[in-house]
């Protein structure tokens, strides 16, 4: 990160993430269709008037939770995909970091997940696009666990892709930190599910063993 | 099926089943929230007023749909469960069964999915029960998994659960049918990566075998 650089602000920019973070709890608590403007300005203490000082309009709200998701979270898959590791680490080092975002922020994670379709435009398509660039990430590593020989044989990398998205995307639904125990040990959990499921069952290869015990 | 009896008012019934066909086609385009009994009355050309007669409300639809799908998706689990088969083909059977019921019922299932939340009192509860009852079937089929020796080595059955049940629940998100493939294929394909899931990664054993080979 740069220095900050003197007259930058900082108070203001602080306001703003105070806003950014008080209009993820309103629309997850709520519900984006039926959180208001003057909910977020509520929370956060301001007057609803100083509130468009910083947003123009609830969406611009959401389009910024958008932003910094898609920042946040590509952040993680391209870390993932540049290490010097073989490929099924790779995906473990995702599956793991992905799962332990979704975990500590858990309420971003519930609307990144749902509420793209609450985006119109250019944001929505921008957001769609983000999603299509992400799972593109993630079929080139598994794509990279085949040529490494270990994935299950014949692995569809679209619908494997699709499969651990939707499983890491359901994270939120369930999770909600009281009572469901620290995040770290369930992403590494999903971790070795997600592996597991690229690398192919143990069971073939089980009973293969099982059979030359046998004679 | 009992045979129809003598005045059972079969027109009646398909009326019934007209209206909730065009429920569910309705909801899907239009998201619940938005959509109006106008909408359903149009859709299935019928007037409201006579809508009516069939049911008292918006959400008396969206219940009904809750209701057979919960019987559609009930009767699957309970099937798989009750085979006199290895629990580890219940599992695959199981997967493969209700990731076509999902793939086949594509805009029923995305409801089933995410509205339950705007079902309201008893009937938000009853879902959620039902939803309980679900996973409970499912953390069963899995601990006799476990029983039998051939499960991965530490598998927690609730989060095994939640990751299988999210990724199925993840089918509507993409598959739209245009261009997607048929559902049989998928289907034997999320059989397969959740039993690998389940069972562990064949890696551990890969890397032990090669092992093997070079000494």
């Amino acid at each position: 990160m740069a220095p900050r650089q003197k007259g930058s602000r900082p108070a203001k920019r602080n306001r703003r993430d105070d806003l950014l973070q008080a209009a993820i709890e309103v629309f997850d608590e709520k519900g984006y269709a039926r959180a208001s403007i003057q909910d977020v300005a509520d929370s956060v203490g301001m007057l609803k008037g100083s509130l468009y000082h910083y947003i123009d309009s609830k969406e611009d709200l959401l389009a910024r939770i958008f932003e910094e998701s898609d920042a946040q979270s590509f952040a993680l898959i391209e870390e993932a995909k540049g290490l010097e590791l073989p490929a099924v680490d790779r995906v473990r080092i995702f599956a793991c970091s992905w799962s332990l975002w979704y975990l500590q922020n858990v309420e971003r994670a519930s609307i990144y997940v749902k509420d793209w379709k609450y985006l119109t435009g250019e944001r929505r398509q921008r957001a769609l696009d983000q999603r299509r660039a992400y799972e593109a990430s993630l079929e080139e590593i598994i794509e990279a666990v085949k040529r490494e020989g270990s994935a299950a044989p014949g692995l569809d990398t679209r619908l494997a892709c699709f499969f651990i998205l939707a499983a890491i995307n359901g994270l939120p639904g369930w999770y909600r930190r009281k009572g469901d125990g620290a995040p770290e040990p369930i992403a590494e959990i999903y971790g070795d599910l997600i592996v597991a499921a690229v690398c192919g069952s143990g069971l073939a290869l089980s009973a293969e063993i099982a059979g030359l015990a046998d004679f």
